[in-house]
Order: structure tokens, then C-alpha cells, then sequence
């Protein structure tokens, strides 16, 4: 195929993602037609002060509306649809995707205030959508979530075949394995560039099946039926959810769901077929007193350790419907994202102080991973056999890390191409290279402002977080040259004000002494003023405190 | 021992420690004397912005000094020793150690200028200290520093036994096992209660010895004879530091050494006789040039990640002396502490994207815990045979799995006291059982302020980082009520200004509005005056931008 003399030319460029790059949002372009994968958000990271979520720069798709075909999504993941409702605002284009992933999709949109509904494509494993030039296929992959695809994607150049996220379970919950003979036959076709993920590259061996955390839930329900059950989990892992209900039902409990997400897509995948729920196992928390104890699960989120989540008010005792106790069990079926140790940490300690059990990954295995580890991913390479390489969905270490697994079958390093956001991989008839930067990288959402807290705007915060703010606030005379009123000195997360009262009339001397002293020079210079301040303030705070709080100095003039 | 009649009593305090209890200092009394066991810091919880360090809350002891027989200190890290320049200043008692633990806090002491030398008395292994009536015992254990302790104590009721923090290294570095025949003898005579460490009671196994960790440097030296190698770890794990001078001096490498705490740990641990380094292998910083870089090995700071540490600024390309590039080699030779693991990450990416190899604990072994796994802990119990047992240092999950661990092996449950930071143990001839809950704590340290940041100044700090700050100021003339000067609007940390004039405007307006609306009753009621200005700001910018900005209304008066 790469025989035949075609003038065409394919871009790659990875928009946005915060330390993992390829992850969020990938825009595919050939000539003048272009696609895009995915458009996730991200978590703001600790340096974020007050950022409730990150979503990728798209200025480069702006002023390129009509050339965009649609937007291909493999999951329905927040790192891969959560930007939609923001990004949709501005790109008027079709989004393809499968039943539960527009499902979840179109609940967010709703949250959204979405006027005009934006246009939906349902599409499902094995469907292949006719956009220009390309032909985006969607194959089945097993994931963390239901209906999950890689993308395998013809351009008249060959074919690029770009993984999602994906594990390989032989026993998955919905009887589907990952589609590895299609996949193989795209390998022996020829496949031109292969984009895999590689969160899980730095562990050995296999990701086990789904269908383990089933036996482990079993054993769980089967020695503990004296007590009521607590299980927080993911509420986008169906198939977990679909498991502690059959455990649950199969031991005579019902179930009840307490969380905000947990109970819109348990409700979203019932309704779209997702999931079966065998008649009157699922009721209402407030019907819980009707039932002993030791007939009751409770599903719960939380099992990021999620301050204000359904298992953080329960651990805390702010649950308004349940009090947790010594007749308790609580399950924690997730492993804690980086980052999050600490908090899910919390939780148990609380509630081991309470004297309930916890069970969670780290003892039993009541959480698997949906992400493939490193022989899955040989298996994947060995299937695809591609030309060019291109891992994504990794910080750089798994992308270095997955590069060496891929030399190390055989891929010439050369071939290998760790991307970076924005960094453009081009590839036509006389090879494949990388060849400039787009702009790309993230927007920062706070309230409703998106875009409008920057570094500037982070730096102050984090400023104010470490040392406090004082403000300095004089009226001045600018006919007599005198002050008028103040100065006043008010100080907020500094030091306790009335412990410190000495200081603080300290700071309103120095103040009214500079000022002073500027005033007398018969006029007023009001940057060099508030500057004369700012810095002997400054200096005896620091020298008193070692601390360098902001300092506002507020000079108004009558 | 128990059977005599004694009037005794003996209480159990454990002051300080973050979400560990039982960790940074506990007090031991007997009737009316008093020992104290450590005196260590904590690093702040993520919740504590701005703070510094964390030291135990000592104003149980404050009024008590001349009862207290003095502090026995188990090890030299910093969660054990690292409150005593503060607290020392405080307390005048005599402080007890082993020579290397004195050492490292000499030196803390001397940067923090301490005019009159407080009284350290220098004991080794084996050394009984006779206070009042406690006879204190100095047992040689294994750790991940030299020179570590556990302590048995013997008052008038029996024998207490005080774990320190240990494992159990049939082949340390220094030849020394941890003296379990002493442990038996004692728990042979019989041992009222053991306070034993449980970091890593959920870690199945034994820990690996310290000798591991040189056999895997020797692999690496072996198989990178070819690159300069820097590695990163503890500065107080003096026997890692040994190690790998040894592994550089067998390969032919000169040894620099980078980082401040590094330098001065090695240097002290030489001075003492704890490291023994051959002739000319340690060459200064500086003198790295006149080696080829293979012959080179690099020890630095920075193994938790931390910014402008050595390894730090070696990644980030800031370090003045080292540029690190594709012919060097990384080994970070720890493992993350939980809240450091994005840190290290980040470093780990940085170089992977410089081309440099990196090695860490999980891909080869170098690194080991200092801490006993749960079948050192068995071990450990089965020598003492205590009658009762309070477990220590560790998070109330760990204190919870250590209470299961010892009832597993024969404790009753109702002889195992979880205790909590203040919460006092009693023991006297008629038994044992917790009795009130003295003072303690945490007492923050934000630069040179020793506990003037409290829960208020935290939430401001808190709500500053979060969503910034507005600032409103206005004049007012008390004459005629009438606005003199202003209002401004000032904000820091919230919005960037010039994007959103308008709404800088809008926020001024609203202010005039507000003020003139109070100053037209003709009087100005100064509370409410600004509460109605900081309602109305409030609730604008809640409508606009879903932010909760801190609002500082300064209305001063002319």
C-alpha cells in the first residue's frame, strides 16, 4: 500500500492531557480533512489551586470547523468525554460513539443546559463510519467500562489502528473478549502506525479478569452474612456494579445505591440494557429499615477517598440515611488513583476506629485493573505488527517504558515515536518524521470560568495559601499632603491577629512612617509610595517571621 | 513481679504525631516521674498550607520539668528527634542517646544557634540508665539509620518494652543483629507491656536485608561500567551510603557527594566512625572534571522528589555543578513516601525524556524497608511474651491490623490497649486500662513561628488558595455621608484583571451602590456597612462565575 504514489499527508497532534500525553484528545489529519479521538478531561494537580477540572487547548481547531468530520470516541471515561460539554460549545461537529458511552454523553449534556442537542451518532463494535478520506472502524476492547473500542482508521495512506484504553479478559462479564482476530487480520493487511496505550506497561505479566473480583465478592458475601455490606466502587465500572448485584441477589440481599453518579449510571445502563437486575433486588435507601441489616449492600462512591462522597459521609458519620458500626463491612473495590492515597487512607482509618472491617485490593483481590499489562500489550504488538509506533496514554515514563517493550520485539527504535502535546507526527509518501508544535495543552476550569485563571492568577494563589495576605489601606490629602485616614493594616490567614497585636501596630507605624516620608517630598509618586511600603514591610515581617505574606498596599487619595 | 504489693501507678502518654500515634513522642510516668521517649517532627498534611514542620503539643510537660528524668531517644531520624530544637528550649532536661543519634542532633542543634548546650548524654547498646525508678535499657536493633534502639524499661510494677523502629537484618551492613537474645531473656523474666512499631504490619513476609540492596549496586556498577552514576537516597541511612562508596571504590569510581543534608549526614557519620570510606575516593563537588564521567558516582538528596533537592535540580537542569545527560544513570535507591509519589514521578519523567536510564525499587531491588514485615512483628512478640500490648507508630489502620496480628498469635483481645495522641494508659497493682486524655497534639511551625498558625488562619489560607481574593476600599467623609475616596476594587488570585474589566466594574459599582445606600440612613454603622457590601460582591460573583473569593471590605473614615 505504501508502494502506490500518493500525494497525501498525515498529521498526528495530541491536544491537551495534563502529565499523560496522547490521553485526552488526538486530532488526525489528512490534507485538509481532519478527525479527532477522544476529548476527556483532566483532574487539576496539587499546584492547581482551586481548579475543579483541566480540558485540552482546541484553539487549533477553532478557525478549522469545517474541515473537522466528527469526533470519534473509544469509551465513555471522564479522560475521554469529559471536555464534550465544554469543547461542543464551540465545535459544531457530529460526535460518534457507542450506546453506553453517548448514553453517559448525552446525561452530561443535560447536566450542561445543552439548548440544542448536539449531533449523536450511535455506533457499535464492528461499525465502520465513512468520513472523507478516512474509514474509522470500531472493534471491540474489554475496559473498565462497558462498550469500549480501539479505532482502527484507513487513510489512503494505510491504516493507523489506535487502541483506547483496553485490557485483554478471555472471561469478561459480558461474554465479549477483546476482538483480537480482527485486530489480527488489520495486522496482516499491514498496519501503518499503531497508537497504544501504556498505563499499565511497567507491570509484568497479565491484568486478571473481571470475572476474579466475582469470586472474590462471593467469598466475601458467602463468609460474612451476619453482616450489612458496603461496597464502594467506580460507578463507570457496570460490569463491577452487575457483579455485586448477582452476589447480592444470590444471597438474598437487596441493594441499595447511595452517590450522585453511582445512581445516574446505574440507572443510564439499565435503561440502555447494560445491565440485569433481577425485580426488586435494587431499593430505595430510605426503604433500608424494612430489611435486617444482614440483608442489605450498599453500593456506594467514595473509593477515591473523595471528600463529601457517599463513603466519605458514612466514614465520617455526615451520612444522612446510614450510620455505619460494628455490624458493618465495608469493601473498597478500587485501587487508589496517584494522588489519592491519602485520602482513601483517611477513610479507613476512620473507619477502623469505629471498629468496622475494611476489606480493599491491597488484601483481597476485590479490584483488577482495566488498563493491559506488559504481555497483554506484547500480545497487542504481536497482532497489529505495525510499521511506525506512536505510545500514548502515559506520562513519559510509560511511553519510554513502552517504546523498550516494543524494540525489545523487534521494532526498529527509530520507528518509535514518543509525541508530546501539541508536537505534530507527519507521515506521507517518503516516510515519517515529526515536523513542529500546534498549539495545544490545557484550559483550566474554575466555577464557570474556563480559561480565566492562569499562571498569574495560580501563582497569587498559591502565594496566599503559603504565607497569608496583608493589606496596607491610607486615604491621602493631595492638597496638604498629609494622610487623611489610616493607615489601617488588616491581615487574613497570616498570624492570629490578636496574639499578635504587637506586630500589627509595628506594620501600621512602618506604613504611616513611609508614607509619610514620601508625602514630604511634596508630591506623590504613587507606584514609588505603595513600592517604599511593600518593602519595609517586607523586610521586618520576614526578619520577625521568615514568612513573606502578599502585601497590598491600597492608597486612595481625596 | 505483679504478684507484690505496689502503690504504683504507671501512665501511658502518647503527645504529637500526625495521623500516626504512638510515633513522635510518648511519656511514661510513674507516680510522679516522668520519662520521655523521642521527640520527633511530622511534614505537614497536604491540609496545612504554608506549614513548615510539625511538633508534638508539649504543655502536658511544660509545668513539669523538674519531674521529667529526662528524653530517651531511640534513633536519629527526624520523626524521632526532629522536635528537639524546639522543645528543648522549653524543657531543660538531660537528653540520652547512642553516639550517631547525638551526633545528627548536635548539628540541628548548632543551626539553630543554641547559646547553652543542652545536656546530651552519650550510651550504647547495652547501657542501663538509672532515673528515679526507672532503670532504661538501650537494645541494639537493626533500622534504616546506624545506632538504633529499643528500650526496656523497668519500673517498680515490671517491665516495659519499647520497640523503637526496627526489623530484623540477619546480615546488616554493620554486622550487629538486632539483639534478640536480650528480647528473649526478657520476655523469659517476664514484660509487663510491649509498645512495639507497626509501619509494616500489612506487609506479609520478612523485610530483605540491607545486603540486598548492595548485592543489586553491584549489578548495576558491573553492568554500567560505561556511564557516570548518580544515585539518590536517604542522607541518614548511613549503611546505604556505605554501600555504595564500597560498590564505587570496588569499581574504580571517585565518589561526589551533593545536597546539603547528604554532606552533612556523611560527614558526621565519618567523624563518629560510622562510615569507613577509602583513602581518596570522596572528591569535592568540584573536582568532578578531572575524571573521566564512567568514573564517576554521584550520591545525592532528592530520593522523595523534593523540589530543590540535589536530584531536583540535577532533572530540571538547575543544578550549578552537574548537567545530566543520555550517558548517566539514575538510581533512586528508596521508596516514595505516600503524598511523594507524584513527586518522584515527575522527576523519573523528566529524565526519561533527557534519554537518561532511570533505576527505582520497582524494577530492581534498590531499596529495602527499615520497618519489621508481620513475621518480623510475630518474631518479635514471641520473644517478648508480653502480658499486655499496646501497639505504636503507626495509623489506626496499622495500630487495628497489629491489635489482629498479636490476638492472632494467643493475645486476648482485652489485653491489647489501641491508644490515641493524649489518651492515657494506666497500669497499677489492680490492672490495666485507659484513664482520661491529657493535652496534646500538634503545634505547627511556619518559619519562625512555633504555634501562632491555627485552625483560622489555615481556613483562610485555605480559602485564599481556593478561589483568591477581592479587596474593596472606600473613604467615607463621616460629615456630610458622603463617599470621600473610592471605592477600588483589588483582586489577587481570582480572575486576571484586565480579561474581565467589566466585571471589575460591575463589582465597583455594586460597592458604591451599597455604601451610599448605608451612608443615606445618616449614620454609618460600620459592621453593617460592610457586611452589606461583602453580601452583595457575594453573591454578583457567585451568579457570574460560581467562585466563593475571599471579600475584604476596608471602609476608612475621614
Amino acid at each position: 500500500m505504501r508502494k502506490k504514489k500518493i500525494n497525501g499527508k498525515i498529521r498526528i497532534v495530541p491536544l491537551g492531557g495534563l502529565s499523560e500525553i496522547g490521553k485526552n484528545m488526538t486530532v488526525i489529519e489528512y490534507n485538509d480533512e481532519i478527525i479527532v479521538i477522544d476529548c476527556g478531561l483532566g483532574f487539576p494537580d496539587d499546584d492547581m489551586l482551586g481548579i475543579d477540572l483541566v480540558i485540552p487547548d482546541i484553539s487549533y481547531l477553532i478557525n478549522k470547523q469545517d474541515k473537522i468530520k466528527g469526533i470519534f470516541l473509544t469509551h465513555g471515561h471522564e479522560d475521554h468525554i469529559g471536555a464534550l460539554p465544554y469543547v461542543l460549545k464551540e465545535l459544531h461537529v457530529p460526535v460518534y460513539g457507542t450506546k453506553l458511552t453517548l448514553g453517559i454523553l448525552a446525561n452530561k449534556l443535560t447536566e450542561h443546559k445543552y439548548e440544542t442537542q448536539p449531533e449523536l451518532v450511535c455506533v457499535k463494535a464492528g461499525d465502520v463510519v465513512e468520513s472523507g478520506s478516512f474509514k474509522v472502524e470500531f472493534i471491540h476492547v474489554n475496559h473498565s467500562i462497558a462498550d469500549a473500542c480501539a479505532l482502527a482508521i484507513t487513510t489512503p495512506l494505510g491504516v493507523l489502528v489506535h487502541s483506547g484504553d483496553f485490557k485483554v479478559d478471555y472471561t469478561p462479564v459480558d461474554g465479549e473478549v477483546t476482538d483480537l482476530s480482527r485486530l489480527g487480520a488489520l495486522g496482516k493487511k499491514g498496519v501503518l502506525l499503531f497508537m497504544c496505550e501504556s498505563t499499565n506497561v511497567e507491570r509484568e505479566g497479565y491484568s486478571p479478569s473481571e470475572k476474579n473480583v466475582g469470586k472474590s465478592l462471593d467469598n466475601i458475601f458467602m463468609r460474612h452474612q451476619d453482616k450489612r455490606i458496603v461496597i464502594a466502587t467506580f460507578s463507570s465500572n457496570v460490569h463491577r456494579v452487575q457483579q455485586i448485584i448477582d452476589a447480592s441477589a444470590q444471597y438474598g440481599r437487596k441493594v441499595a445505591i447511595t452517590g450522585r453518579s453511582m445512581l445516574n449510571i446505574v440507572s443510564a445502563a439499565m435503561e440502555l440494557g447494560y445491565m440485569k437486575v433481577p425485580k426488586g433486588t435494587i431499593i430505595d435507601i430510605t426503604e433500608m429499615k424494612k430489611y435486617p441489616p444482614e440483608k442489605l449492600t450498599i453500593i456506594s462512591t467514595g473509593s477515591q477517598g473523595e471528600p463529601m462522597s457517599a463513603l466519605y459521609r458514612m466514614a465520617y458519620s455526615e451520612h444522612d440515611r446510614v450510620q455505619l458500626g460494628v455490624n458493618d463491612l465495608v469493601v473498597i473495590s478500587a485501587h487508589a488513583i496517584p494522588g489519592n492515597e491519602k485520602l482513601v487512607d483517611n477513610i479507613i482509618n476512620e473507619l477502623c476506629k469505629k471498629g468496622i472491617s475494611v476489606f480493599r485490593d491491597q488484601s483481597v483481590s476485590v479490584h483488577v485493573s482495566g488498563h493491559a499489562c506488559a504481555e497483554e500489550l506484547k500480545l497487542m504488538h504481536a497482532l497489529v505488527r505495525p510499521r511506525y509506533f506512536m505510545p500514548v496514554h502515559g506520562e513519559y515514563k510509560h511511553l519510554y517504558a513502552h517504546k523498550e517493550l516494543a524494540c525489545s520485539m523487534g521494532m526498529p527504535a527509530n520507528h518509535v515515536f514518543v509525541s508530546d502535546i501539541g508536537k505534530v507526527l507527519e507521515i506521507d509518501g517518503k516516510g515519517i518524521r515529526f515536523n513542529g508544535v500546534e498549539t495545544a495543552g490545557n484550559v483550566l476550569v474554575d466555577g464557570l470560568g474556563v480559561g480565566d485563571v492562569g499562571n498569574i492568577v495560580l501563582r497569587d494563589r498559591k502565594h496566599l495559601s503559603e504565607d497569608g495576605l496583608i493589606v496596607v489601606v491610607a486615604t491621602v490629602d493631595t492638597n496638604t499632603y498629609q494622610i487623611a485616614s489610616g493607615p489601617d493594616v488588616v491581615s487574613r490567614g497570616f498570624v492570629y491577629v490578636r496574639e499578635n497585636e504587637e506586630l500589627m501596630e509595628e506594620l501600621r507605624a512602618i506604613s504611616a512612617e513611609e508614607i509619610d516620608k514620601c508625602l514630604s517630598r511634596g508630591k506623590v509618586e504613587w507606584n514609588q509610595l505603595k513600592n517604599a511600603v511593600r518593602d519595609e514591610l517586607s523586610k521586618c515581617i520576614y526578619q520577625k517571621t521568615k514568612r513573606r505574606p502578599m502585601i497590598l498596599p491600597v492608597i486612595m487619595n481625596i
